[in-house]
């Protein structure tokens, strides 16, 4: 489907766009800063998150979603991101993640008039907090899409052993860890499978692909990497740092190499 | 219950013992070592391992179980954490986990004469690669265990959302992550459910909690540390050796303190 720019001209199709949620306070570190603006090494983990994407090789566009006194910040960060080749838009967030999810894909479709979503073949949804995601896992999502799958997330196996505890803390069940898998980000969409599982969404807060499960769709898993874990405490922060430090970018740590099997 | 100790006289009651299985071959790292062999900064994951849990001041005696050809270099390695204190035994390890932490709790009982386990009111089962595991878990279980429950895991929540997948690796459901928790250890047992639970298990793999709920038994759960990840990956070596860099024993990172919300 060829739609129509905002200048009239045939919009182009086939391309890729991330959505990058941060408009969540959350728990400010150091100047009252949202987590996303918190500096690694003289660059915030959204600037990082979003050249990141761009770097992959398999993002064209992305949209971040930041709060409306961060608007002039993020331009400011992202400028140098934005060519001919990248769209790099910066859109308001609302109360919900799911509402920021929400005014980023309308402020990212938008841009394109007529054309709209149909710009796109693939829409991705990736966490700021995951800042240090290597190009490998993004390309397979993206890849998979183009596929055919309507909704794929990247994941590792669950290294730890699973429990689910009541409400005083009792053990109620272990779910089988061969079965479980730790999701991560940026997670794929084929575009009317996102947009109409958005739709279907009202405000609550799950997960992207979640939405898609609750609309009837299949979600398919890709490998994640090690390096696209979640910076939410102080040791993931200061983890983050040393993943900086001691690698180059999206490489992994060169020694030891491989996974070490569990003990008898 | 007293016993009596070898010697013939009665043996002291009401002490904490941790078994540490690290049989396991695994991947082997560099020169031909089982992982818990491994080094980090001069030490090797199983001195400090067996070490944080003495230093604990929560744990009075630890039985190792290492493969047959590594006694030898494990009763060098752990002599110096030896003393009237603290009994540290070397067992050798069975072919499977389970046979292992059979083992290592005939030997340790072996030790006591016919006072046998009843020397002990707590016994604990810690992996050899949460060795970076500060006190304050430790303690909670092992208090946790006096007070009066019979199973107790340390845990923390579950970061990532947690996916149930099929054999293609399809997405079949989204189990709740407020009721997950990831499970660490030391476990903590008194002694006649562990052992029971260990004489109903068979050869089966599982977590020792696992094996307690198998026969019934209710398994609580106290709070978790970060720093008592498991070591598995080139990534996870990485992040202990900086977590070793940058901090004191036991303490966590410290700055930015806290832990980050999610993002609406």
């Amino acid at each position: 489907m060829i739609g129509h720019g905002p200048d009239g001209h045939p919009a182009p199709t086939g391309r890729v766009a991330a959505v990058v949620p941060a408009a969540g306070s959350g728990l400010r570190l150091g100047a009252g800063l949202p987590k996303a603006f918190v500096e690694l090494h003289g660059r915030t983990m959204l600037e990082r998150a979003v050249a990141g994407l761009l770097d992959s090789g398999a993002v064209d566009d992305v949209v971040v979603v930041v709060p409306s006194d961060r608007v002039r910040e993020a331009e400011s960060m992202l400028a140098r991101l934005r060519n001919d080749d990248h769209l790099v838009v910066v859109a308001t967030g609302g109360a919900e993640r799911t509402d920021s999810v929400r005014n980023g894909l309308a402020a990212l479709t938008a841009t394109h008039g007529d054309a709209g979503a149909a710009v796109y073949d693939v829409l991705l949804v990736h966490d700021a907090a995951r800042c240090l995601t290597p190009a490998a896992p993004t390309r397979r999502v993206v890849e998979a899409v183009r596929s055919g799958e309507v909704a794929v997330v990247p994941v590792l196996p669950v290294v730890d052993t699973v429990k689910q505890v009541d409400d005083d803390g009792y053990v109620v069940g272990t779910p089988d860890r061969s079965g479980l898998r730790a999701v991560q980000t940026p997670q794929g969409f084929a575009p009317d499978v996102l947009l109409a599982a958005y739709d279907a969404a009202g405000d609550i807060a799950t997960d992207d692909a979640g939405l898609v499960e609750r609309i009837g769709q299949r979600v398919a898993t890709v490998e994640g990497d090690a390096l696209a874990f979640k910076i939410t405490t102080a040791t993931d922060h200061a983890r983050a740092l040393t993943e900086l430090a001691g690698s180059r970018p999206g490489s992994a740590p060169p020694v030891p190499a491989g996974r070490i099997q569990e003990d008898p």
